[in-house]
């Protein structure tokens, strides 16, 4: 297969992961015959660095003329506590997406086995969860209406039925393609919002009599994915929840470095880590590179090369077996591997 | 010394616990000689039944000629996957707090040692945890303007300046009567409402000079708050996400049966547990008091009456210590006491 790759390898320890995620993707290619090619393009805080715009027309291009773009992770803390500086890295996030149109953002939560120790829950409640947030990623009030002066400000949550119909089905099809259990998570006691995105998930429930449909606010699932994760199938929810939600539910696998995730819509897919760019560790050869990783098998799969993928997931996981593991989730007393390391371990066993 | 309490018992198991909150805070009249006063009223699901008002005016008199209201919870199954009901048993709360002014919702998160097996956070984490959570309860996107047909909805989420003023106000002095550290959750890299909270809150620093201010984005905070709950001291936040962040910080305690909170604003403060009506368990004797016990701790604490408030949380500890638990928190082959059977021993300890 051929597949043209937009590179976004964005601020912090972007660039070092990235180079780990393009070595396995380019393995890959080699073993099973595919042609990839990889068109790097800026965007972030280096962006605007370099041409004053988080997401660059060029880099715009650049995404819409790939089959999927491999993202990073933008944010650099000269921009930090300055949320009111008039251009920021995040913004180039929110371009990005809006005009991708990138309005589904996948994160499957996964745990590993031989790293429940590292995560914040214990290790009972989490063994077994295996569950996918699917976050509205253009909608809500990150793009509606603002208003700030000195005295008054105010956001408006904001979605019509198009944008509504075409996320629920997003996740009902993930639920059909799993274990059928969609849990719908609002607060439909109190937002006008969220009451229009239950009437229209109602409305949506008898084209799929096979999905077992719930109904969550948005307080109660920021508990039950604490004190019952293996509950979930498949979540869907709105953007801000989305945001709060999808950040607690990878933190609890203890292994934010190692989730992936994906952004669908209506032009070219994306794939990135959920971790962020890690400014303090930029250079340092210390992060993980298996979120980036895994986010291409991610994209491979996307295109139907599941076979590549699976390879990928194995590699990993003889990695984290043989201890080939950066320091944030290294067994005491085991050698440390850096960033490089780790993926030409991982390169190396693809190819053999 | 004279109060006049409002008793708001409401729905579900509230009767019952409510029942036991009366009991001790009439234990701690007696043994201390001060003179209460309790005067019940209708709110909820039973005051829609009754009156076809889940927050009737008279209640509201009730309220207003108290001294501090002691609440329990409503909520009732009728009325749930029906947000769409005209009358609903939340919109007597909303009306409450609004009419009330209770804009400062105060929830300390205690933990408590004989109960970290129960949190779903690993118990090395949580140990020597100890902070509140101050959430703004009466502005933000629960009340402002709403629009909702088939095609569209929208919330808004709108603050002025005064409203944030004056809860930054409570935070900052709750932060100096604690280990003065303050952390103000908002999403200000991407809503106009939080750059001005953040705005106002940077004005205010240079006025609590010994408070040590920082700043967290919401979707970090749901994360920090389990990989580092003793990193926090007073968090303050605007409604719609301190209702998602006070359950989760709740819920980590691992005992949301023990945990109370006020609500504090421009008229009579009120006092309740952090949990809900629980329909399922009402009337069967199974509701764990505590919560609403140490409410009318906190309402006494209120007043200045510190001794008598930390009688009572003593007595709740030697119940704990001594195994006079409800179903939910007793240990393996312990006993089992219902909501009546831990009341009167604290009740009895109290008097003794
Ligand atoms: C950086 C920020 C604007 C962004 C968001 O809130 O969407 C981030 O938190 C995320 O979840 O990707
Ligand atoms: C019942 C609901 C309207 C309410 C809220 O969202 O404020 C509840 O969740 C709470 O936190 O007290």
């Amino acid at each position: 297969m051929k597949l043209n790759i937009a590179v976004l390898a964005g601020d912090g320890i972007g660039p070092e992961i990235m180079k780990q995620g393009v070595a396995v993707m380019q393995a890959i290619a080699e073993k099973f015959n595919h042609e990839f090619t990889y068109n790097e393009a800026i965007c972030g805080a280096h962006a605007i660095d370099e041409v004053g715009d988080p997401f660059p027309e060029e880099t715009f291009k650049t995404c819409m003329d790939a089959d999927a773009v491999l993202f990073a992770a933008v944010g650099d803390p000269r921009f930090d506590n300055n949320p009111t500086a008039k251009v920021r890295p995040e913004q180039g996030l929110l371009a990005m997406r809006k005009k991708l149109g990138l309005f589904a953002n996948v994160r499957p939560v996964a745990t590993f086995d031989c790293l429940l120790h590292k995560s914040p829950l214990k290790d009972e409640l989490l063994k077994g969860a295996d569950f996918v947030v699917i976050r509205e990623l253009t909608g809500g009030m990150y793009f509606g209406e603002k208003y700030q002066d000195n005295d008054k400000a105010y956001d408006t949550d904001i979605y019509t039925r198009p944008e509504i119909e075409r996320i629920l089905k997003v996740a009902f099809e993930f639920a059909m393609k799993r274990n059928k259990h969609l849990t719908v998570v609002d607060k439909a006691n109190v937002l006008a919002s969220s009451r229009l995105w239950r009437q229209i998930a109602k409305e949506m429930e008898p084209q799929y009599p096979e999905v077992n449909t719930d109904y969550m606010f948005i307080d109660n699932a920021s508990m039950r994915v604490l004190t019952e994760p293996t509950f979930f199938d498949v979540i869907v929810t709105e953007n801000t929840f989305g945001d709060i939600l999808t950040d607690e539910t990878s933190c609890i696998t203890g292994s934010m470095g190692l989730q992936p995730s994906s952004s669908l819509g209506e032009h070219t897919p994306l794939f990135e880590p959920v971790h962020g760019s890690w400014p303090q560790a930029a250079g340092k050869n210390l992060a993980n590179p298996v979120a980036q990783i895994l986010s291409a098998a991610m994209l491979l799969e996307h295109f139907g090369l599941n076979e590549e993928g699976a390879l990928i997931r194995k590699a990993v996981d003889a990695s984290l077996d043989a201890n080939v593991r950066t320091p944030e989730i290294q067994v005491e007393g085991g050698a440390q591997y850096g960033t490089t390391e780790v993926g030409e371990w991982i390169v190396n066993w693809i190819k053999n």
